[in-house]
């Protein structure tokens, strides 16, 4: 199987993690990149709508993408064809992430883009959503991910 | 000076920064969260699109999220009405960041939104971008924030 932008039909779709949120992690997260009480502080967190301490969602994208990238090196082929992201649309919080929680992810292609400027690949939209230990969406987010074109005669 | 929703003006603006771009700390965000031979590894770096080792998109999002959340600390009363992000729309890696880059930040906000379902808070969106020592813009993005209204009386 080639992962050529030919060969990706929308309506793929793929799994990944688990991922396990360990707190000493969210902890090491916040202190160094987002250092606000409801990710440092039990107490603090308890005051706010957090309920307890929970993890950045700088922290939830980047355990994320540890767990994409483990699955695509499963893939024979996959990370070659792969050019990155370009950026990220309609990216939702949509509940906490605890330490303790296990979360899987899904990602669903929901739209192949031809660009005019760079005829040596396309641009692939992806779903990608993680759900928790209850089944209950953490995280949503629209990747817009560059794609190597199958070169002539390949 | 209060930060309740109703006191935010649309077109205000804020600066934060510089973040100073380290290569160690590059590898070892990537080494955790993004491990892609173009975050890892000089030599495969200079094969890609990047042309030399860049930083984890995911990393240059935190260390921005740091520089964010270290000027709110300077600015009184502004953690406290602050309740967070819900999302992020059209987040933009234009270029890549790399070690020994210095970069800064502005944040300028561009609407104001009031919500039916929680009376005591209402959404800013915030317009983001960070620039290199080169005034080149590497990041841009809009934030989806929830900020406390002023209670009755208050």
């Amino acid at each position: 199987m080639s992962w050529y932008w030919e060969d990706m039909e929308v309506g793929m779709s793929d799994r990944f993690g688990p991922i396990h949120v360990e707190r000493e992690e969210v902890l090491a997260f916040a202190r160094r990149y987002d250092p606000q009480p409801f990710h440092l502080d039990d107490e603090a967190a308890a005051r706010t709508h957090f309920g307890r301490l929970a993890a950045s969602g700088w922290h939830t994208c980047s355990m994320m993408m540890a767990a994409m990238v483990e699955r695509w090196q499963e893939v024979p082929g996959w990370q070659e064809q792969s050019l990155g992201a370009m950026g990220i649309d309609e990216l939702r919080w949509r509940r906490p992430v605890f330490p303790g929680d296990t979360l899987r992810g899904t990602s669903e292609l929901i739209a192949k883009v031809e660009t005019r400027s760079r005829r040596e690949m396309g641009i692939l939209k992806w779903h990608t959503r993680l759900f928790n230990q209850d089944d209950a969406e953490v995280l949503s987010l629209i990747s817009i991910v560059m794609q190597r074109r199958r070169p002539a005669g390949a």
